[in-house]
C-alpha cells in the first residue's frame, strides 16, 4: 500500500514537514510502522500550490523517496501553504511516473492509500463508467487513478463528498457483482487548492490508519516551547497516514466511515457512507 | 515516430546487428535519415527468443538507446536467432517502460512505427473493442499497444494478416466516424518466435519507409569479401525502418499496401488491405 | 558537447525563458543549430536562487530535457531572478545525475560547454591539484566538475576571473606535458547568486559559440510591441550558447578570449587569458 | 550496507537462484534479516559469464531490485555457470549506475558489502595509491570501487588473496593515520570467470555475515526429495550474505578472518589477515 500526508496552513518550506519530523514521510518510506508494508519505495510524488500558477505543481518519480535528490532540493527551496505528498508501495502495478500520486486534474489533486480488491477483474467495467470526455486523460494503470476519474465523473468539482460517495458505491456494486466480498479499502485526500477533504472508509470496516493533527492553538498551550508551533497559524492542519512523531496530544485518529474538511474557519468531521449507484 | 528492426536467421550476437552496422539502429536513435524526426530518444526496447524459455525476453527502458549501458552489455553477450529492436520518438504520450515496444503477449511480440491520427478522440472507443479478457493486460497508453490488443482480439494468434486487416479496418472506420480523413499510418512487425510478419500501410497511401534485406545467398555472390555473409545462413533476413548501410543490392523497399512473411523456406510478399469491420 | 543558458534580472517564471522562446533551450536539446551535435539528450540541469534559501536549488536528471515532466512542472511554477540551465551531450562519460550541470558549491554554481582534450590521460594529475579539503566533494567523473574544483582551489570565491585563468593555465600546461596541442575548449558560467561571470576561450582560438542579450532598454526602443520586454527591468540579461530566436538586435556574440560580468549597474566585458601556473 | 550472492556450478537460469528461494536476494532487498538495514533499495547489479564473450555481462540499475522488470526478464532467460548479484543500501553516496556492484575489470568482477569508516577523509589518499594507468577507469564514488582498484594495483590478477590482503593493510594503515579505530569492514567476492574468492574480515573482528552452501553431494543425501539438487553437479556452490532459506544442513558460516576459494575440484578455506603496506 502507501503512505501520504496533506498540509494546509501557513506557508512553510516543504522540508519542515517532509524531512524534519522524527517519523517523517521520508522516514516512513523506509520504516513505516502502521502500513501493510514497512517499505514504500515504488515511487513518490509531491504536489504543491504556489502564488505563480492556478494549478498545483507536481514532482513525481519512480525511485524511492528516501534517496531522491531532486525531492530533497525542492523541499529545501519551495514554500507552500497547501501540499500533498505520497510514497508508493506497488502491489504489482507498473512502477512508472503516471502511476505516482498525487494525480491532478485542473486545480484538483487526489491521492490514495488502499486498493480495489480484484481490480484487474473490473478495471474495464469501472473505466467504462468514466466520462468519455475525461477518458483520454487517464495516463496510468492504477485503481487509484480510476477512482479519481470516477469521482470527477460523478461531480467531484461541485460536491466532493457526494462524488466520492457515489464512486465508492459504484466500486462496491461492481465488486460484488464480481464476487468480491470487500471491494473497497481507502484513505484518500482531495483538494482544490482552497480546502482539503480526507476520507477513511473500507467495505470491511477495517480501514488503513488515518490521523489529523490537533488545532495548533491548543497544541501551543500544551507545548509552549515548540518553536514550530509559534510560527504557524492556529488553523494549520496536517492529515497523515501515520503520525510524524509522538508529541503528546498532537494526533487524533480519523474515525472509520468518516471524512474531514480542512478549510478557512472551523474544520469539519462528518460521517461517510457509499451511495448506491 | 519511431524506427525498428526485425532479425530472423542464424543466431548472432545482438551487437552484430544493433551496433556494428554503419547506420545501425543505435545510430538512427541520434541520426535517423528517413524518419519524421532525426532523434528517437524517448525509450527503446529489444525482445529476443532464446533456448531457455518459450516466451521472448524483453529489455526496455525510458532513456535513449544511444547511451544505455545495459543495452550495450546485452548486445555483447546475448545471441539470438530472432529478435526485435525499437527506438521511440514520442509525440506526447508518456515516456515510460510500458509504452516502449516491443509489446509481448505469451509467445508473441509486436512493434510499430506510425500513429493513429486523432487517437485521444477515439482511444476509449477503440479500447472498448478489445476483448474484455485481455483488457487488463494493457499496461501503457499508446495507440500502438491498443492496435496490438485489437489484433489479438481479432484472431492474431490464428491468422495474423487477417487480424491486422480487421484491426486496420476498425481503426479506419472509427477514425472516419470522428472526422479523421487519414486515420492510420503504420509499419508494424509481429512474430510468434517462428515466423515474422511485417506490414506497410497508411490510409493516405504515404506510408513510413520499410525495407527488407536481399537473400543472403544472392548477396554473397555480389559481395564475396563480406565476412558476415559467410557466417549466416542463406535464409537470414532483416526488416528495417531504414537501411543499416548502403551496401549495393542489399536493401529492397517493402511496397505500399503489402506485408511480408519471413519463415523457414521461401519468404512471401502479399498485398495488404484493411477489412471493413 | 552541450548547450547552456544563464538568466539574471527581474524574477520570471522559468517557463518564460526555458520553453517559450522559438529556439528555446528545450528546443536546442533536440535541434541545436550551432552545437557540435544537434542532439543534447544525455541529461540536464537547472539551478535557481529563491528567497527561501541562501544556496541555489538544483533539479538534475539523466534523461533528455525535452520529455522531462518534472522540469516542465517546475518551469510552470517557479520564479527566480537568477538561474542556470544546461543540457548535456556526453562524449562517453557516464550519464548520471552527478555528471549533470550545473555543479554547486555552497552559494556557487558552475556550468560548462566544451572539453579538456585528452582528459582521461590527465584526469589523475588534474584531480590531484584539487584542494584536499575539497576532494571528497567531487561526485562525478566529468572534466567540467574537475575544472570547477580546480577553480575553487585557486580562489574562485575571492576572484573568479583570476581563479578561472589559473585553472585554464594549469589545464593547458598539463595538457601540453601530455602532448595535447589544444587542451582546452570552454564556454563557462559562474555565479554566486549576485553576479554572473561567463567565459569564452579555447586554446585553439576556435571556441564554441556564446551570446549575450542586448540591454533591455535598448531592445524596448527597437521592439516596443514585445510584451516581455515591458515586464522586465532594463538590466535583465541572458547569456546563451546559441540565440533563443532571431529577434533583430537582440543577440551579440561574446568575443573570443573574453569574459563578461552581469551585475547590478553596468555589466562588463573583459579580455581573458590563461595564467601560467 | 548491502547483500550479495555468488553462484558457481552447473549452468542454471538466474531465476533459480535470484527469485525462486524463499528468502531470495530479491526478498532480501525488501526484508533483509541479518543486514544493518532491512531494505536494500539503492540500486542493484548482476554480472554473469556466458559462452559468447570472455568478459562478464553486467546489468545494473539505480532503482530497487524488487520492482525491476528488466532484471526479472533476464532472470527468466539467461543461464550461466557463474554469476554475481548485489543489492545496495547506500549510506549517502550517490545512487547511480556507476556505484552499483559488481564492478568489472576485463575478465574480473568484484562486489562488496561493508564500508571503509571515514572514507571521505581518506578518499583522496587511497585513490592516489591506485595505479595511474588504472585511475581513469574509476567511474563511481564508492569506497568499494576504490578497494577494487587498489587490489588491482596490488596484483589482484596474479594473486587475489595477497592483493586483497595488501589492500586491507593499506586501508587500515591510512585509516589509523586519520584516527579511525576500525577502518575496515568487508565481505567481498572476486572472480575471474574460473574461480571465486570470498573474504570475510573487519578490523573490529565483528564482520558482516557470510555463508557458503554445503557440498551438493552431501545435501543430496540429506534431502533426496529436492529436485534442484538432482540437477546440479556435486561441486555447485553458493556464497551469500545471508542464507536463502532454512534448509537444514545447507548453510555454513564463513569464519571471521578467512577466505574461501570455489574452483574445479576441492574448494578451499584459508585464514585471512591484512598485510602491512
Amino acid at each position: 500500500m502507501c503512505r501520504w500526508l496533506a498540509y494546509w496552513g501557513t506557508p512553510v518550506l516543504l522540508d519542515t514537514i517532509l524531512y524534519k519530523p522524527a517519523h517523517s514521510l521520508i522516514d516512513q518510506s523506509l520504516h513505516s510502522k502502521l502500513g501493510v508494508e514497512t517499505t514504500n519505495g515504488d515511487g513518490f510524488g509531491v504536489g504543491w500550490y504556489s502564488a505563480h500558477n492556478d494549478t498545483p505543481a507536481l514532482l513525481r518519480d519512480v525511485g524511492p523517496a528516501w534517496n531522491n535528490r531532486n525531492l530533497r532540493e525542492l523541499a529545501d527551496h519551495v514554500r507552500s501553504p497547501l501540499f500533498f505528498a505520497h510514497i508508493r508501495a506497488s502491489t504489482g502495478t507498473a512502477v512508472q511516473q503516471s502511476n505516482c500520486h498525487p494525480f491532478r486534474h485542473g486545480r484538483w489533486m487526489f491521492m490514495h492509500n488502499g486498493a480495489i480488491a480484484g481490480f484487474p477483474l473490473m478495471r474495464r467495467e469501472l473505466t467504462l463508467l468514466v466520462d468519455p470526455g475525461l477518458y483520454s486523460d487517464i495516463e496510468g494503470t492504477t485503481d487509484s487513478e480510476v477512482m479519481f476519474y470516477l469521482a470527477l465523473t460523478f461531480g467531484l468539482e461541485r460536491d466532493p463528498p457526494a462524488a466520492v460517495a457515489t464512486m465508492a458505491g459504484v466500486v462496491e456494486r461492481i465488486g460484488r457483482e464480481h464476487g468480491v466480498e470487500f471491494p473497497l479499502q481507502m484513505t484518500l485526500a482531495l483538494t482544490d487548492g482552497e480546502r482539503v477533504w480526507a476520507f477513511r472508509y473500507s467495505t470491511a470496516q477495517a480501514s488503513r490508519s488515518l490521523f489529523y493533527s490537533s488545532r495548533v492553538d491548543a497544541l501551543r498551550r500544551l507545548h509552549p516551547d515548540l518553536g514550530f508551533l509559534q510560527h504557524v497559524s492556529g488553523e494549520t492542519r496536517l492529515i497523515v497516514s501515520e503520525p510524524l512523531g509522538d508529541l503528546p496530544g498532537a494526533w487524533n485518529e480519523v474515525p472509520e466511515n468518516s471524512y474531514g474538511v480542512v478549510q478557512p474557519g472551523n474544520d469539519e468531521l462528518h460521517r461517510f457512507a457509499p451511495v448506491a449507484a
